[in-house]
């Protein structure tokens, strides 16, 4: 059994490594001049169980490229099982079309995944758990809701969790759970050509003078995260919390989350952070769980 | 019979599109604010004989990404025969294990290519011809050098076509056949790390008072072209003018080439250039000879 580290990691496949005890072998890797990648397995790995580290932040179509090279190179040293470790799945969101003749880009991003040698994945929670069966291969789902519960522990006194949406509704169940407290949901529409996400109906939520955790897979622009925060303080929340398991931040999106009263921001290292803005929680102990 | 304008076509579907007499329909597509490519056939195809056109030219892996999100949705539409035309392979160069333990990237693209749906390519002559076996499929090569000679024919006297190496020793019989010149070749050592070029030994070139054609596949940072210039200057050569069928100009190849004493450089549309700098020629009559 050998980690292998490939070229976007951002730690996890070293902590990984302490946390299973288990050896990790850096890829070797530069960009040449013309912006094209070079992938070398600095040493022969043969007949082995073999975990493949890398993450699909941005710039994702080179991290996609740079983990089918790592894959194919495993895969011609005639190991024995090959698993790729992908704690942030890029283009999880176009997992069917939303228009006829629109890509299914995540189907065509795992089918390519299989293809290159990887017989099993292990993801963060994706954005839907149904498009996982697009790869046709052993599929574990790693959940750091535990690791991320504990951090929020410390920062509330009278909990309330609540999804910004109905997709992300038994996430937040696990993880009123973990807090033992109540949750509901946000109903929200979203416009797919304007990406302009409108709320449709509040429930009856109660969270006047609570602690309000908003749970949600993917930070993007934060305009589901700002649309909800901004509701629940209108309905007498004391104070918000935004945890996501993969923060991207576009367009100034940390920025306009604070301003719009978001106290505190908690996600994980599936997506590299800056640990001075935001929380980050280290997905390898959940990974460590499925291996 | 259709072809698809891919989102990097450089006008070639279109000049193509004229050539043939074959309708086109152009790919929708943006890039989302964290990144991700969206892709979209704004029209039902199936049961076509289709040709996708998609140069692969920086940034190759966005550009790659792309071409596998085109062909799976055509091949989802349930067409006939897809034939991915792609005017610059990208990844061509590392086309062997130089290093054990390498990935070998040209042969990772190609698969990625065949499995997503393309039953045959169509390329323009890429680094090496064997590279092509890789693609489990019916492989084309559009040679463009009859295009390349025409502009060339307007330019010199007393042509003389030189090879900078070896493995381009046969492109450059070819075009000395078509300008009804001599030829020859220079033999050359790269340094894989380093990636400096050193001329191994100059043959019995004899190119006194003529005008030297040097041609190759690609021209990257330009190095092997300055070097060869810069000896046959030295043998006594009245002009050099330099003929690429794919130039990408990194690092500032251009200026350099121009300064090494380079009078002109011709190359082709396959990867977009500044038409008041190089003479750019066309390469769709030679892809439409393929069809």
């Amino acid at each position: 059994m050998i980690i292998v580290g490939g070229t976007a990691t951002n730690g996890i496949d070293e902590n990984l490594s302490k946390i299973v005890k288990v050896p990790l072998i850096k890829v070797e890797h530069k960009i040449f001049p013309d912006g094209e990648s070079y992938i070398r397995i600095p040493q022969l790995i043969s007949g082995q169980e073999v975990y493949v580290v890398q993450s699909l932040y941005p710039p994702q179509d080179k991290h996609i490229i740079e983990l089918l090279l790592i894959l194919e190179t495993l895969s011609d040293m005639k190991n024995n099982r090959i698993t790729a470790i992908i704690p942030y799945l890029a283009y999880a969101r176009q997992d069917r079309r939303f228009k006829e003749g629109e890509a299914v880009s995540i189907k065509t991003v795992l089918n390519s995944i299989r293809r290159a040698g990887a017989d099993s994945i292990i993801v963060i929670e994706p954005h839907k758990m149904e498009e996982l069966s697009y790869f046709n291969g052993e599929v574990k789902v790693a959940d750091p809701i535990p690791e991320i519960a504990r951090e929020i522990k410390k920062r509330v006194e009278k909990p309330f969790v609540l999804a910004p949406d109905r997709g992300a509704l038994e996430r937040a169940k696990r993880l009123a759970n973990e807090l033992q407290c109540e949750y509901s949901f946000i109903e929200k529409e979203r416009d797919r050509d304007t990406g302009e996400v409108r709320i449709k109906n509040l429930p009856d939520i109660k969270v006047r003078d609570k602690d309000v955790i908003l749970i949600d897979d993917i930070i993007s622009t934060g305009g589901t995260m700002i649309q909800a925060a901004q509701a629940v303080y209108k309905l007498g929340a004391r104070k918000v919390i935004a945890a996501a398991f993969h923060a991207l931040f576009v367009e100034n999106a940390y920025e306009r989350m604070i301003n719009s009263g978001i106290k505190e921001i908690i996600t994980t290292n599936t997506i590299p952070q800056d640990p001075s803005k935001v929380v980050v929680v280290d997905v390898s102990p959940s990974i460590a769980r499925k291996l």
